[in-house]
């Protein structure tokens, strides 16, 4: 199958803005086509034949045009009128040069549960259309009256018998309701005239309510949609591959990076079912380095030492054990602006991030420096593929040694997320770099509900923070702090070395450690209060970490160690250190304006 | 009964910041005492002595320590340890000065279905508690593994018949069940050891989802909460009223005013159920003006006529028929600054609203000028009280008798709320004024959802709009534009007028009116689309109705009609004008910074 014959389409609906804000994001993300959104033509200046020599004039196709709402099992009154509302909207359609039109089930309180009345209206409807060249897609919604689920919609489109007459499959009606969706396979893929994406987290709740504020673009989601696509096009579906995604955030965020974050979900999904191809993640082995801007002093005090000086630029690299930090003594006070990656295949890892739309940066380089390629993440962060230590080369060794105070490398990386980008960045790191997303957990901090996900595979680990509703001006630490967090062996030795070194570590409050011990017997709980380490266990092992106090406005250290198979990240207790920061948060609130 | 041995309190985890900036907002706004969120505690660099003495400090008792979970109906190793933890809490509440500890019902696995298992193993718990002259207050989670009802926790502690063990009632945990809590009045009051209240709007999802992020304070949702406290009350629970809310919104939010609106809403509560005396809502006949900054000659344009000139203030009066329009000349660009409405006893409004902690503002009154009482809204709007049409005499007639284009009065006025107080607003308005809260809509704008509710009582309407997802960079339009609706009785005659006029009227797309052709087969739609109008229709009327462009940048007009007994506002057709209003508010943007 080739990837060149699947086109792509969105639906209007899923980004922010008027109508020519969304076609032109689309256009710009390099979609083929766009599903109108009724309501977003209506509020538009633009008639629908400017609005077609628009889209043409961005290379855009009119895919289809919805919805169409209520028409079908109705007594003959209210078909009449239906009938002539359709009329109006095929003149429309004719205008604006758009071929097929969704139908949705109805949920209107006039249709009857009558499967032959219903099939011989749509019969009716497609005889209509088809005399002006238009195609009927029939959609059943999950929370139709009496026709939800695709099977059914089938039924009445077989009876029905029409040429102008199909199915719209929508991948949230067929999942949310937990259908099965081998059966597509048994749709005549000619009979399927539309196909509509859409992820979703797994929510218990109504589902007309999950559908209209939480669905989301493909991979961002729990829903198996390689399994589910791979079923349309085994059908032989012929038609693009169209995202329709109601997302209370995606609504209101900046279309033009949202519509790229729903390209990119294409790519990864026509990847994962063979149809583009995308070169593979290559194996990452585990991080090579952190950017940041912190003063030296602090590095020192956690026991780094300055190993070497960049041959050509304001960077310094200070290590200890296989934790290497740089810190780019051009910005003042920033949060982490870099990740060092180590690829097996640091060419071949850029190629497949360019692939699937992720920003190349430029990259000056020195005579005998290091070919490093770099691309951006969503939030700005810039991410590098290392080959080995060869990048190491570009650095002038001063000499010196690190003794150490028992940090053996770079456990994780936590990058808070803006609000807006939560979810595309589980996208980015999950398709781009071939991480793993764990669920993502909910908990308290003290200025409002904080979502947390984690992404990993072996070595590499990243955590993804984002308050949950925005913030607004009375919750302080806005951007958030990021922070890199160490790895050791012994977190109560290395804490006790690292105080009596002066580093400039938390104070955790004694309540915290009553609490400990009114939940856990543990033989080293007087050492865990004595240096302000925090605990956590799960299933598998136990987690030992402490942190520092904030280091200018935007970054920590945290110096974390594994027990046996502990997976989590001790997000059990982050709303502890958060109080812990907030002191230093407040005082830059009144500084920085919060967005 | 007296409301003065009715106390109040406020669980921590209903206001955002550390526990020493939560309880510093619960003693400002007022109440008793607290109930102290054991995460709270836990993160406090207080100890629990210094904990117990701030509050002492502050004037507030502490009234519960919670919440203990997971403590019934395990195995004996199980229930050793959970002994063991609950010992060292009783230390710790010990030392904290609190009597009464929150005991929920279990949610874990070690649980097992046997009430005999759990009422003895309760029984051992209130033994050792009853030592330390500790009372427990067993609740039934709603998603309790075994125990989620009222009825069967009552079951429980009756069956394990000891003096320190009682219930504690938590509305939203018996409402949002369905639960009948009428039987409440056959628990006997000195059983009932404590009483939670919250409110929530009606939401059809899983309940644990459902409280944790979506309760709201007494008075804001969709719970009889005057009927519950009554119940709870003849039982003759001798305890506070305690407020214990998880609400996304409120949990980042500035817990000062926060908790100014927690407390009103038990003021609003004692007072329905006949705990408080507060002085009645005077009647409110309509609406007297609205006082914006607008140009003169945009109101000229409308048909209004300048009429009088304060006496004393750099004040105009405009008017035609009997809508009012104050134009104030210090505020450049400002949107509603005040608006005065119709008391049939404004010193009784006055009186009511300052009781239920409006804040009364201070007034300049020169000799001869009628003494005007005026209370602040949650949005800052200045809400004055009329009687009659004496505060007239405040102007000098200018002898302007406004021929007019046919306005007739106020009809409405739509007051954008800031994204933080959209449910506070809702209690001010219905508590304060006396007005009836409409069912909260949603709608779609084209930069993100919009939730819509109105607040009325005869001829006073406010309609209050708040962005679902608070606003970022993208959107325009933060602070969004207000506006006020005048009423007439013949919409596309005035349109014709005003516009012949020169009035700068909003142009609506020809797209939305092929739309209404398609839907509705209206005499009258060819006028619709030459003038502008829009619109609307429910199962009692009709509405037509027409916008100005933007005014300066943060307000505009409407003019409406209501045919028959129409009772809606027209936010079907929200999205059309807001689209059209956009380019004025997108260069806003550009300009102010968006919170």
């Amino acid at each position: 199958m080739s990837g060149d014959r699947i086109r792509t389409a969105i639906a209007t609906v899923c980004l922010s803005g008027t109508l020519e804000d969304k076609l032109a994001a689309a256009a710009a993300a390099g979609f083929d086509g766009v599903e109108i959104f009724e309501n977003d033509l209506i509020a538009s200046r633009r008639s629908p034949s400017e609005i077609q020599r628009l889209c043409g004039d961005l290379g855009l196709t009119i895919d289809l045009y919805q919805p169409f709402r209520d028409f079908e099992a109705v007594p003959p009154d209210v078909l009449r009128a239906n009938l002539r509302r359709a009329s109006r909207k095929f003149d429309l359609m004719a205008e604006l040069g758009a071929e097929t039109v969704l139908v949705c089930s109805s949920v209107s309180p006039d249709a009857v549960d009558d499967d032959e009345l219903a099939a011989s209206q749509l019969r009716e409807l497609a005889e209509v259309a088809g005399e002006r060249g238009i195609r009927v897609a029939y959609e059943a919604l999950a929370w139709g009256r009496y026709v939800n689920t695709y099977e059914h919609a089938w039924r009445l489109v077989r009876r029905a018998d029409h040429p102008a007459l199909g199915v719209c499959l929508d991948s949230f009606h067929i999942l949310s309701r937990r259908s099965d969706p081998r059966a597509i396979r048994t749709i005549p893929g000619e009979k399927i005239f539309f196909l509509q994406l859409a992820d979703a987290p797994l929510l218990n709740m109504d589902v007309l309510h999950w559908s209209r504020h939480h669905r989301l673009f493909p991979g961002q989601g729990a829903f198996d949609l390689a399994a589910f696509t791979g079923h349309v096009l085994a059908a032989g579906y012929p038609g693009p591959l169209s995202l329709e995604v109601f997302n209370d955030v995606f609504r209101q965020a900046d279309p033009r990076p949202a519509a790229v974050d729903a390209m990119r979900s294409l790519v990864a999904l026509r990847d994962s079912v063979g149809a583009l191809e995308v070169p593979e993640a290559p194996r990452l082995a585990g991080h090579a380095f952190a950017e940041l801007a912190v003063p030296g002093a602090a590095l020192a005090s956690l026991g780094f030492a300055r190993v070497g000086t960049h041959r050509s630029k304001p960077v310094q690299l200070w290590q200890q054990g296989a934790a290497r930090v740089l810190v780019n003594e051009t910005t003042v006070d920033g949060a982490i602006g870099a990740l060092g990656l180590t690829s097996a295949d640091p060419a071949g890892s850029a190629r497949r991030a360019e692939t699937l739309l992720a920003p190349v940066l430029p990259r000056e380089q020195g005579p005998d420096e290091a070919a490093l390629s770099a691309v951006a993440a969503p939030d700005g962060t810039e991410i590098f593929f290392c080959g080995n230590d060869d990048w190491l080369r570009d650095f002038v060794p001063t000499g010196v040694v690190p003794a150490g105070m028992g940090i053996t490398g770079i456990d994780h990386v936590a990058l808070t997320q803006p609000f807006d980008h939560f979810d595309e960045a589980t996208l980015f790191y999950r398709s781009v770099l071939g991480l793993r997303p764990e669920p993502v957990s909910e908990f308290a901090a003290p200025f409002g509900l904080v979502r947390s996900r984690a992404v990993g595979e072996g070595e590499v680990r990243l955590t993804l923070d984002s308050a949950l509703v925005r913030r607004g001006e009375w919750a302080p630490g806005v951007p958030s702090p990021q922070h890199v967090a160490f790895a050791c062996e012994d977190a109560l030795a290395v804490a006790q070395a690292m105080r009596e070194a002066g580093a400039p570590l938390l104070e955790i409050p004694g309540n915290y450690y009553d609490d400990l011990d009114a939940r856990f017997d543990l033989p080293f709980s007087a050492r865990l209060r004595e240096n302000s380490v925090l605990y956590d266990r799960d299933e598998h092992g136990e987690f030992l970490h402490f942190h520092t106090e904030l280091i200018g406005s935007r970054v920590f250290f945290e110096v974390v160690q594994r027990i046996g198979g502990y997976r989590g990240y001790g997000v059990v207790n982050t709303p502890v250190y958060m109080t812990a920061h907030r002191e230093r948060r407040l005082s830059l609130a009144r500084s920085v304006r919060p967005a």
